[in-house]
Order: structure tokens, then C-alpha cells, then sequence
């Protein structure tokens, strides 16, 4: 063999090698993790090469959708949830490299979710979070990632859970930024519920039907919108978590497309709120089977069983009542995030609306879609309802007194 | 360095890296991809056990959303460009048990993809395909992967490309049961259009734009729905692919929430056009900004430049008119893929359609849409434009006269 030729084929053995290598190590990457990474980047750059994994992120500035990419690096969002959608919504924050990262979960990966996004079978038996923390931080060694492995709902772990929400903040130590909730069960939503209306903390709920085919996401600002407990949980109340399920040998459906795609939704709504661009829809759901995206306003309701959820309507309305008269420029220039004060379709109505008011009330439903009830208060559809909203064949009226009798 | 001198540390080099090699290989057990893998599994099974990586997709039986989920192991898809959206595409594929997928790809995964699903780090440096099959193989062994590494648009590569989508099929060795474009430049889109005119294959187009905010899916069915070339490219042409913009020392902006989303439509289209169940849509847009997902129908163009595309409109009006009276309901019977006939909403028109069918010709456009323009013939808007529908200040007249010139 000619010399060039030799060194030609010397050298791809070379490099085919080190890949091998490269592979192997990384498979194993829970036993050597932190030497394969690279190291951390101090500032985010614009500047276009191969080797800048923030390129294609800083570009929203030039391209006019971002004022200042950067500041993704000062927000704490929690994850509360890192199944099907909880674990690709982190992989999604990750890789757009968000300042701090902390998650909640006490389950374990098992080969049953290998039908879903970003778990790999190799990961079977280790805790959700560990699993997920490693993967995480190969992606992305600039995040600071925060786990915890056990149940929000139970007595024990509640204060700890609220401390995190309240003290977790990387840039502030104090509240964290934004709330994820993904979590396929009743309790853990209610309990995300009552820790955010006590310590007026905004969160997006998100869902995936049980059938696959249907999720949802929204936003919740405590006193501002709709919290869970705001409507009474018509459907959801019905839904069995999933160990309870296992035990009876059925299981949910699920599909790595519909959950991939509520995740999407998720962070786009939580980028578009923490970087102030776009509008951040206050109600995103989305139907399978007929590509219907149904969007709608969420107010909360006057007689909400949740005390906080109380007073922070209180708390907001005098908020709202000491506002100058022309609150939508002034707010603006007074928020620290901008553009989401006024962006989304959310209309406001005082405890007291008067009647002049009342025609501005109704919630604008999408194509499709009417009021499963109506109140006095003007309260619309509960959270994780949308397939009653579609589906149901009973009258406003049965709604109403079914509601009532709750 | 000398020849010989090079030769001999390029040989040292191999045999370091084969003992590093068979050391790890040797001392630890987890660092073995292949043994690491689960053995195939012969049948899906509904069994809710922690173990079958099927329940929850069998599930779907159960939910009365799919009749035979099974059937998904008899399907070959190929997937043309494995970047961003084409990688989130193969994953979902893959943890649905698809049987077969072809991959074709020339890239190289760089750090500068890290904003997107899918690759890690430390598979920089690897072709994309290679790195997709390692990572796809570990997650479901039970999926026959092919993958090829070159460029679709060069002459000497165009012939084995068309002969994969032709012969590739693993159950009948012809065609495969459809492509999925997850392209990013014109001349790779019009590849694969010439090659599904020519051989009438049903493929999906997708795009994501380059401020990262907007994205489409769009089905083609040749001869019965607009192919790529059927409405001329007003956007499209403009855009230059990547390679040439980072000389410039520019790129495209990207986000993994916009590419994983449209991934999801991809993936949850074609599991419905595959499987038989829900409405396809022929086109689905998806902005960011507004959350606005417009759909529409988009009709061949009888003055189509493609020779392929109007010999398949007039074969596709031959068996149109050969059907018998009340073809909706034959059709069903004698498809291999039911349902997917006729629960789109595409409106087909006859070459010399009667001035009483014109009424039912136009398109069914969302709200907030418009024609590009018109023709005689009713096409309707062009692949990848979606950004010129709804951003387009020129009227159907001044539009129409620009695409006569052209």
C-alpha cells in the first residue's frame, strides 16, 4: 500500500476508533459523566461556529423575536413531574440553556415509558430524577440542576416542597420564576395548586388525556386567572392515577407525539413569558384527531374553595384598582418582564363589575367550543377539562346544578 | 512530519485506542451497547407489566382510538434529513415500534445543534446518521434501521435514493409506505418531489422558518394533492440553505420547542394516515407568536412544471372516473389503508371541471388566511409558504401577474 493511501486509512481507523470510544464511555455515562462533558461556557455568544451550542439561540435577536436572548440564563423554572411531558419540557429548557432547572418527581424509569420521549431502557430502575439529572447535565453543563425525589402530596414533604418553590431562585433567592406542573394525577396538581395560590406564585398546568389523543396546557396566575380549584373538576375527578390503574392490569394510552407536543407547547408559553415575546395564551389545548388547537380566557372564580386563591383575587383587584388611570402603558414600563402584562387575550373583570362591564366578560371560546357552565361570577371551564368542553351533552343548566350540588 | 515518522504514530495511536477499546469493553460490563440492549420482542403485547415497552401504545386499542395498533410493525417510513426536526421524527417513530425506518443524511452532528432534541454532545463529530442509528438501536432494538450517509441532490446519488424509496419496503421489497421531508434548502425538497412524482409516492413536507417561530406540515399525494413544484416557490426560492449562510457568518435561528412540535404533527400525521384513525390534515401551520394553527387544502396545478406530477393528476382522474357512482364508500372497501381516503378534507376537482363544481372548488382556508392568488385551475397556496400567506401585502391580481412572468 502507497504511503498516502496507508495514512488515509490509518487515519480513519483512528477516528473510527475514538467514536467507538466516544460511544462507549458515554453509554456509561452514569458511572463517568463528568469527564466526557465539556466546560461550562460563560457567556452566551452569537458568534456563528460549529462549536457554539448557543448560535442558533442568540439568533432570535438578530431575527428580531428576543430583545435580549441572554437573560434566559437568570430564571428558575420548576419542573413538578418528569414523566412523559415533564422530562422532554427539562431536556427542552436545557438545551435553550435556562439558568436553573429544579424538578420533583418519586417514580422510577421502567421499560413501559420507553413509548414516550428522552428516557433510554438502559435508565430502567433508576429514580426519574437521577436518570433525568444525568442526561440533563451531559446535554447541558451550564444548567444548575436541582432534584428531588418524593411525593409532593404527602404531609411530610409539603413544607419542603413550598420552601423549594419560595427560596429556590438562583439569581434572587427568592421565588422561583416560573412553575411547570406536569403531573398525571388529581392530588399533585391540587397540591401545586394550593402551594402557588399561597405564595402567589404563576405556574402553567399542563395534561394529556388518557386516551392519547388530547392535552392541554394553562396558565395560571394566582388571583389573575382561573386556579385548578377555581371550577369544580367535572372530568378530572374521575381520572385514577396511574399505579392505581396498573393494579387493575389496564393502563392509559400515551404517544410520544401528543406528549412531545404539549411539552413543546409548554416551554414555547414559558419562553414567550420569561423573554417577553409573542402572546402567551391563557388556554392552549390540543385535539388529535382533528387538529383543532382550541384557545381561551380563564377568570377566576369569586366563591373558589382555595382561601388563597381568595385573597389573591382580593390582593389583585386592589392591585388592579390603584392602577393609573391608562394601566396598560403604564404597567408595561413598571413590569420587570415585559410584554406579558398585556399581551395575552385575558380580560379583566372587577369583583364588583358593573353592568356596563358585563358584556366584555364572556371568555373568548374558540371555534367549537361553548361554556360547560355558567356563574354569576363568570367563571369558565376548569382546568384539564377541555374533552367535557367537547364532549358533553348536557345543557348549561344541568352543568349549573350539578356545580351547585358539589 | 515524515511519512514513515506519521505512519508509525498513526499505528501506535490504533493500537492505544484498541486496548482502551477491549479494556473498557472487558472490565466493565455496562459499557457494552449491544449487550446493554433488550432482546427483540417477537409480538407486541396489551400485558400492563413495568417491562413491555408496548402497553401504552397497545393501550390505544383499548381506547377505541386505533382497531389494529399491531399493524405498525408491517410499515417502512423514510425520513430525508436528520437534523432538528428529521431526528425528533425518527425517536418518535422508533419508540412507537415503527418496523422499519430509512434515514438519509450527509451532516455531521456539531455543538451548535445542542439547541435542538435528540443529538448530545458528545456524539459531535459523528455523521448524523450514524449517531441517530447508535442512540435510535439502544432505545428499540426491535425497529429495522438502514441509513445513508450522502447527499440526495448530487446526479451520482440521486438514482440509489430513488431506488431505496422504491424497493426499500420491508414487507413487500417495493415501495416504501411513506417519506417524511425533514429538509432545510429548496433543492433537497425538490429532490424528493421529483422522485414521489415519479414513482407516486405519498410523502410529507415540513419546514421550520428561520426565526424559528413558525413551521408547516404538508401532505402530497401525487397528482391528487399540490405537489412542492405545483405553486411556484414566492418564499421558498429566497431562502438559502445553511452551509452558505455560516460562511456569511450568519445562521438561522432555531428552537427545540418549534422543531420538536412540528416533529409531533409530522409523527401524529403520518401514525394516523398509517394506522387509519382521526382527519389528516393536507395542511397544518403552527405560529409561535399567536398560537394560530391554520389548516388548508391544497389542490395540484395542471400547469405544473413537473412531468411526473400532471401525469399522476391525469392518471389520479382516471381512477377517479372509473370509480363507480358513489365512490366514498367502495373506496374504503378496496384500500389496504382505510379511512385515510376520504376523512381529509381535500376537495378534488376534474381537469375539465363543470361550471357547477366550482362552487365546491375553493379551498377551505382558516380564518386569518387568503389566497396567494388564483388560477384558472384553482391551485391553491404553495409548500413552505405560509409566512407569504399571512405576511404578503400584494394583491391576488399583482400576485397572479408575478407568477405568470415566472
Amino acid at each position: 500500500m502507497e504511503s498516502p493511501e496507508l495514512i488515509k486509512n490509518l487515519q480513519a481507523r483512528v477516528k473510527e476508533l475514538e467514536n467507538e470510544l466516544k460511544c462507549l464511555k458515554s453509554s456509561n455515562s452514569a458511572a463517568k459523566p463528568a469527564a466526557e462533558r465539556r466546560g461550562k461556557i460563560a457567556e452566551m455568544s452569537s458568534e456563528v461556529v460549529d462549536s457554539n451550542p448557543y448560535s442558533r439561540l442568540m439568533a432570535l435577536k438578530r431575527m428580531g423575536i428576543v430583545d435580549n436572548y441572554e437573560r434566559i440564563r437568570d430564571f428558575t423554572v420548576a419542573i413538578v413531574g418528569i414523566g412523559g411531558v415533564g422530562s422532554v419540557t427539562a431536556e427542552m429548557l436545557t438545551r435553550c440553556g435556562i439558568g436553573k432547572l429544579i424538578l420533583f418527581d418519586y417514580d422510577k424509569v421502567e421499560l413501559a415509558n420507553m413509548n414516550r420521549l428522552f428516557f433510554q431502557p438502559h435508565q430502567a430502575g433508576m429514580s426519574k430524577v437521577d436518570a433525568a439529572v444525568n442526561t440533563l447535565q451531559d446535554i447541558n453543563p451550564d444548567v444548575c440542576i436541582e432534584a428531588h425525589n418524593y411525593n409532593i402530596t404527602t404531609m411530610a414533604n409539603f413544607d419542603h416542597f413550598k420552601n423549594c418553590l419560595k427560596n429556590g431562585n438562583l439569581k434572587t433567592d427568592g421565588q422561583v420564576d416560573l412553575v411547570l406542573c406536569c403531573v398525571d394525577n388529581f392530588e399533585a396538581r391540587m397540591t401545586v395548586n394550593i402551594v402557588c395560590n399561597e405564595i402567589c406564585q404563576t405556574w402553567f398546568e399542563s395534561g394529556v388525556s388518557e386516551n392519547a389523543v388530547s392535552g392541554h396546557i394553562q396558565l395560571v396566575k394566582p388571583g389573575e386567572t382561573a386556579c385548578f380549584a377555581c371550577a369544580p373538576p367535572l372530568v378530572v375527578a374521575t381520572q385514577i392515577d396511574e399505579k392505581t390503574l396498573k393494579r387493575e392490569g389496564v393502563c392509559a394510552a400515551s404517544l410520544p407525539t401528543t406528549m412531545g407536543i404539549v411539552a413543546g407547547f409548554l416551554v414555547q408559553s414559558a419562553l414567550k413569558y420569561l423573554l417577553g415575546f409573542g402572546k402567551v395564551s391563557a388556554y392552549l389545548g390540543y385535539n388529535a384527531l382533528e387538529d383543532f388547537f382550541p384557545t381561551m380566557a380563564l377568570q377566576p372564580n369569586p366563591q373558589c374553595d382555595d382561601r388563597y386563591c381568595l385573597e389573591q383575587q382580593a390582593s389583585y383587584q386592589k392591585r388592579l384598582s390603584e392602577m393609573p388611570p391608562e394601566p396598560v402603558k403604564e404597567a408595561k414600563e413598571e413590569e420587570q418582564i415585559t410584554h406579558e402584562e398585556n399581551d395575552w387575550d385575558i380580560q379583566l373583570v372587577a369583583d364588583d363589575a358593573a353592568s356596563e362591564e358585563t358584556a366584555e366578560v364572556t371568555p373568548t371560546l374558540a371555534p367549537g367550543l361553548r361554556q360547560a357552565y355558567t356563574l354569576p361570577a363568570e367563571r369558565t371551564v376548569c382546568a384539564g377539562a377541555e374533552e367535557s368542553v367537547e364532549t358533553t351533552e348536557q345543557s348549561l343548566d344541568e352543568l349549573m346544578a350539578q356545580m351547585k350540588g358539589l
